[in-house]
């Protein structure tokens, strides 16, 4: 088989040219990274549970009618999707105050926000992905004021399935990210849920321990990352039969 | 003449009893203070500027229609004001990129934005004052959705009005800060500017030379302070006739 064409590398994950045009191919690594990438490892596995829960939350978001870019996946390791325009801008949801906004706002880990509260972070790494308000957004044209409205709402549904898929395991979604991106037909534009979904991205607590099931596992030090994301891959009946050893792609340059 | 009890006192200006209900006397220290206090020193004379020039602005904004807590200038340092209720916020207005929206977005000082941005910022100095976006706001309860539509429109507003004043003696407005209080007649409530309008809240540059002539002086170690609020009141007409040596007001405790 012939190599294939890198589109794109980041800290977590690489695309590929798709086999068909408007496609591309997501290789989920094994890197972790934090702190804006000063705190770096490799944790075995993780790529395999993170592409396995990617496509599980995808596949019940499409169910539903919100649309992402998930295809199918391939491998253990890979998913196709579909080539997006990636609007430049994390999109935060917040339930329970923790992490970047308790130290920002003063308010105790674990509090109960009074709604959830969406947030937009400019993705720069070089500025350490600073939070921006909508004037900054719609000033900069990043995006225009209809994508954001479209976006919160996007943002909004996917909270609510998650926390619903969250709540019937046992485990409080205390926020998570997603990114959106843009899919033209013809003329017709429409914002569609891309990136990934998994514990890279989501802060998920034990109901009844408190116990951290995702990357701030990683973050501070509190374990193994592998059987954090593995216990919730296992309360979604979604674990892969082989986990801690996969194969090692042959495919990938 | 009895003491007067001080209701409040900031960084750069103290508040007293007025003399009837619903008034308060703000005093205008010289002491200047910046990156949250770290940096203090003590500029003589410049409490008369801004108290000068605060009354100048505010007079200003009344005239127009704006709304403010100003009532009349009482002596050198002083001014009495109408009580109001201080929303927690820092409400910025930028036309040219500089301070910490440079920073922060990675633009370079002195690129002009493709529209007046209006910021809000949490007034806490324990978190930096940070920056907060209206979901924050409302979510808080710091100010409803109408409150903040008021806000900006009032900002913008102010905008429009010192931009005009600044532009005509060769002085360009590169951002401001306000602060908005609420006036209470009977079940009635109004917003109004408050806290004062002066070169301490203010990026003045000079149109001609791009001299700073404002608290960057003080913030950047350029010269001297006095100095650049002083080219600011004269150009303005508002000189008082003994700034330096002001005279040391008997009645304060």
């Amino acid at each position: 088989m012939a190599r294939r064409k890198k589109i794109y590398e980041g800290k977590a994950k690489i695309l590929y040219e798709g086999p068909e045009p408007g496609t591309l191919v997501q290789y989920f690594k094994d890197d972790a990274t934090a702190f804006n990438a000063e705190k770096h490892d490799v944790i075995e596995g993780k790529g395999v549970l993170n592409n396995r829960l990617s496509e599980f939350f995808m596949t019940g978001l499409n169910a539903i009618g919100v649309p992402t870019h998930f295809i199918k996946r391939i491998n253990m390791r890979e998913q196709l999707i579909r080539q997006v325009e990636i609007i430049p801008l994390e999109v935060v949801v917040r339930n329970t105050a923790a992490g970047s906004m308790s130290k920002r706002l003063g308010i105790e880990e674990g509090t109960a926000l009074p709604r959830p509260i969406v947030e937009f972070y400019f993705k720069d790494d070089a500025l350490g992905d600073p939070l921006v308000t909508e004037e900054h957004i719609i000033a900069f044209g990043w995006a225009t004021q209809q994508d954001l409205d479209d976006m919160v709402a996007l943002a909004l549904r996917v909270n609510d399935f998650l926390s619903g898929v969250m709540l019937a395991v046992g485990i409080k979604l205390v926020d998570f990210k997603i990114e959106i991106g843009r899919i033209w037909d013809g003329d017709f534009m429409r914002l569609v849920v891309a990136d990934e979904i998994s514990p890279d991205s989501c802060r998920l607590w034990d109901v009844k321990t408190g116990d951290h099931l995702d990357k701030d596992v990683f973050r501070r030090d509190l374990g193994s990352l592998t059987d954090a994301y593995t216990e919730v891959a296992k309360r979604l009946g979604v674990l892969p039969t082989n986990v801690t050893h996969p194969t090692k792609p042959t495919l990938i340059n």
